[in-house]
């Protein structure tokens, strides 16, 4: 098995913090997104969408989203489970995790992909150029603020964001805050329960990761 | 347990066929977007995030997207598996699925949204207004239509999108063809593999739903 990781992008990070929480060692090969490794033609034959993170599987499947990779995972080797130990707890964490994907991760992608500078005409992931739309940048800044903002009420008085269990929740919860940062976008200060759950899962060892 | 469904709209489709591939049967109310029914005070207790399809648990939990009803009922009635019986199929299908939810039906939907009349003011599903954005519309028309073209790649020679089993993957890529359809956009005549690939899943009895 093998990891394909890039250690500067948030996109990675959700499956590195995984495969770390699940106390695994897996061989990693480290792909500079900033050099353009990602779209060379030599990558292009592991990951036709130029994304990471990709995991190789011992038969030469390859992996392409974390999603893919955390499913293969979670099947392999189920403990701690991190996708949900009972069947209501699966369906609350994959629910979770679609509207933390949804919502704030990808408003914050188009945020940035579609206002930075050295983002223009990369609009998208992907091998296809896309030029950026200034009103969806807006549009993204406006709605990752929304979801931070937000993030107080969906942790309440647990301590996960699925309940009792850190969780894939958790997981991509944590980067969207950290990734937001990239934009100066935060967690508003009085949100009491957001900052408490952040304190607690940033200080966990695979969140220097 | 309790299905809140829609049965004018694509997305509800995908947890009824999954319902009906399962065998199950479940006590179904449909909520009328049309009539806007998934917008008012009522709804909003059920699902704060203005969408359908909800599944409410016999606790009342309720679960608000396709993807946390699929990881529930997969669970408690993992036969016959649609998200795959082995580690790795759960990975190929979990990554197929992201693939063409993210690069097809979200596509769509952008066209959609942002193009038709009456969805102006609703570019975004949700209790939030957002405007249109008419090169997001011309965006997602593009993109709709260069995924219509890369199915038959996608497909092969496989009988089903993942290999030899029918999958979620199978039932998100049917309901975006016919999603795409909503802008007459459709799959290339001459998509030899993605056309006996949609007349097959299509003459299940759960497409007719």
């Amino acid at each position: 098995m093998k990891f394909y990781d890039c250690s500067t992008a948030p996109s990675p990070r959700r499956a590195r913090i995984f495969i770390a929480e699940k106390g695994l060692e897996i061989e990693t090969i480290d792909i500079s997104i900033r050099d353009g490794a990602h779209m060379t033609e030599e990558f292009q034959a592991i990951n036709p969408h130029c994304t990471l993170p990709v995991l190789e599987l011992d038969d030469g499947t390859h992996l392409v989203t974390s999603t893919g990779i955390w499913h293969y995972l979670e099947a392999v080797h189920p403990e701690p489970p991190l996708m949900g130990a009972t069947a209501a707890e699966k369906g609350v964490i994959a629910d979770l995790q679609w509207h933390i994907e949804f919502d704030g991760f990808m408003a914050m992608a188009e945020a940035l992909r579609n206002t930075v500078p050295a983002m223009k005409g990369r609009a998208l992931t992907g091998p296809v150029d896309y030029e950026q739309i200034s009103e969806l940048g807006e549009r993204g800044k406006l709605r990752s603020q929304r979801f931070l903002d937000g993030i107080d009420g969906m942790i309440g008085d647990k301590p996960f964001a699925a309940g009792d269990h850190y969780s894939v929740a958790d997981i991509d919860l944590m980067i969207m805050v950290d990734f937001a940062g990239w934009l100066k976008l935060k967690l508003p200060e009085d949100a009491a329960n957001a900052q408490r759950w952040y304190q607690s899962v940033s200080s966990r060892p695979s969140a220097k990761l």
